[in-house]
């Protein structure tokens, strides 16, 4: 058998405790399918004295986490700090420079630098895997990079922030209001106490930038995503949603376009008899659009101590077995820079709710406007969901809006429109449809 | 640039032709994801003029596939003509005899000599690649063997094969019997001529025995597979499955039981709310249900040229790049033989549809029957589903019954009681149950 794989791993939160656990409960087997052991050799943590639930005695203990990215007696660098600034960034690229190959769940890391640590694992020819830091379990990075190797992708979309998708399934479950639900979530433990990460589509979006790059080949680069989060999102929109054949999911979307490849994350409107619109609660799903064949769907734990160790560990049982990919599927070289898409340019069907003035000639006056953008609807219901008798708010009615494909600029345009004719009240719902 | 990977294909049917399309229109691309060009050097098939809608001419033609396993120009040979004998299993001995890689789609010849051929492979230090045996395009062979491969696993399962998905969806959407959605499929193309193969389970079998494999570390084994497939099952067991939340499904399910690794493939009633409940239509899916973490879920076309042929060019990549797992995720001398698990041993819930005499005391002598053999239940309905009045036919009236957790014996032992008591007609209609 060949040498032990000394692994340092640095970051004992819910994570690295969990990592440490499994290897220890999965010693043999993971010796018997990598061919050699793996054995956490060296730990770094904040507090030393902290009771982690895992025995840290045989390990070498190292205050700092940049040292322990130097120390000659690990092969791998496992990072668990998070973070994109330092020490993280400092130890991961010190444990690339010296020659180690380095796993990390981190996301923020890898969306903001992930180019050039990728630059960094290529010259000193290490692996540099991040399984962990998109949909936790789910393979997703390893089928992106090596699953689909020969397929030309066209569309990446998922539920990627487990937070969102457990309010929005909440919202549309027990017709609960935003607030109620991010509470919820708060005190289950399922969102922070500054829930703006999640619940505004940053979380999303960092991860979306690794989808994008390793599906297109471009630079990874978290400044080229549209954001847009889920806070707007009222019980209204879920219901009429629902009767109109669809679920709003908080997707991050790149996609290749006649125009270069569109990244964008948004409360989306998919079809409730697509596979993505089955995914409830907490769980994360990705969708990748090949071309020529229908569409592959993964779905799986996203977050979690146990779930993300799994895959951390994966990570490490492909260095141990000398499996090598480049970190973005391709060399460094190849990577092409990607361009923010101006969302005006955006196209697709859009869903619109409106309060409109309840007087004659108010819905020929929207029905005008949209027209004069070309604008065709698919729909457009003035009665309030489920049949309920139209409850008059300020001698206010709900108009829903279902639009054919158009530009995201048309939209906006009849909109503008709409509200300098005094029709209606308060600020337009825009809600876009993905297809499936 | 390393030299380019040259590649013999034997079989040009709907996949080979695919294939070779495929490496044409996705030169540049792959020659950027693997460092190397990949390219078909001599091709094999059984007649040379059919026209495949692909340029051959600058490939080399072999009449003999063996003859093209043997072939020193090629560094990889694919084997895509089916079959569990020769051509197919001799040609890909020769293969990885002479010291080439092989990558195949053939299940069949996996599931029948895959452990004496990744002997062949381990001895020659060649790869041995199977991703489109099952799922095609699903990346469910590489997220066993090397996605998970830190986690011990504790069941696995799935919808893999399309014809009998397609048949049991079209039953319960359209509430159509059994044969006539069994002529549509195959005047669709999706069923052979002779359905025994996919209808009756020996093709779910073959896949199941490569997952079962991969999961548990067992040698590839289908003879100990328990097989039943869905041509018993009628409209009334899909409508009585709709009334009480669940879905019919073939599923094959490989489990780590105290017993032992339990391997089978039968209907089975899967709730609504699973992920696998979802999958309709001729799409497959698999899921994993690894120790500690939520259950993940893979979704994708399970079959078709351009699907099958995706997972094959995969393979090919993986080969490229030098990325070489063992074929069956541990080294052939881990992998221990698996005996068939006796289904009267099996637990879980059943779900039981009797033709019961129309008459006072019936209910009583079945209730009788069960409680004497221990089994407790869950619900017993004794009208006709969707709430229609009861048509006696021949003075019946139909008994459904879901039972808790009980053995197989027990149930066999309880409607055998039941048969003798002359208080039903017919044969009694039993489906396993299983939990998600």
């Amino acid at each position: 058998m060949v040498e032990t794989l000394r692994v340092g791993v640095a970051g004992l939160g819910t994570v690295g405790a969990a990592l440490i656990a499994q290897i220890g409960k999965q010693r043999e087997a993971i010796a018997a399918r990598c061919g050699r052991r793996i054995e956490v050799v060296a730990v770094s943590a904040r507090s030393r004295n902290k009771n982690r639930g895992v025995d840290l005695k045989k390990m070498k203990w190292f205050s700092d986490p940049v040292e322990l990215a130097g120390f000659d007696g690990i092969d791998v660098f496992v990072e668990l700090m998070g973070g994109s600034g330092d020490p993280a960034k400092t130890a991961v690229e010190y444990a690339l420079a010296s020659g180690k190959s380095v796993v990390t769940a981190n996301k923020a890391l890898l969306a903001k630098h992930g180019f050039k640590l990728a630059q960094l694992a290529e010259k000193a020819g290490v692996a540099l895997n991040y399984e962990a830091a998109v949909g936790a379990a789910i393979p997703v990075i390893k089928t992106l990079r090596e699953g689909l190797a020969g397929n030309s992708i066209n569309r990446v979309y998922g539920i990627l922030n487990g937070t969102c998708n457990y309010i929005l399934t909440r919202m549309e479950q027990e017709g609960l209001s935003y607030a109620d639900c991010l509470a919820d979530a708060q005190r289950l433990g399922y969102a922070e106490a500054d829930p703006t990460f999640d619940v505004e589509g940053y979380d999303t979006a960092q991860k979306l930038a690794l989808l994008a790059s390793l599906a297109f080949g471009t630079k990874v680069d978290e400044g080229a995503i549209y954001v847009e989060g889920i806070s707007s999102i009222a019980p209204a929109d879920l219901a009429a949603a629902d009767e109109l054949g669809y679920r709003i999911k908080l997707l991050g979307v790149a996609v290749r376009t006649g125009k270069g490849i569109e990244q964008r994350v948004h409360p989306t409107m998919v079809r409730k008899d697509s596979s993505i619109a089955q995914v409830m609660g907490v769980t994360n799903a990705v969708t990748i659009d090949a071309e020529g064949i229908n569409p592959i769907t993964l779905v799986g734990p996203g977050a979690g101590g146990a779930a993300t160790a799994s895959a951390v560990l994966s990570d490490i049982a492909d260095v141990a077995r000398g499996l090598k990919a480049p970190p973005f599927g391709r060399p460094t070289g190849k990577l092409v820079a990607v361009q923010k898409a101006p969302m005006q340019r955006h196209e697709g069907g859009y869903y619109i709710r409106l309060e409109a003035r309840d007087k004659p000639g108010t819905a020929a006056t929207i029905a005008t406007r949209l027209a004069e953008q070309e604008i065709s609807l698919e729909s457009i219901v003035q009665r309030h969901p489920k049949g309920e008798v139209p409850k008059s708010k300020n001698g206010s009615v709900p108009v829903i809006l279902i639009t054919y494909a158009t530009s995201e600029d048309a939209v906006r345009k009849a909109l503008a429109a709409v509200g300098r004719d005094k029709v209606i009240s308060g600020r337009p719902q825009v809600i876009r449809i993905e297809k499936n």
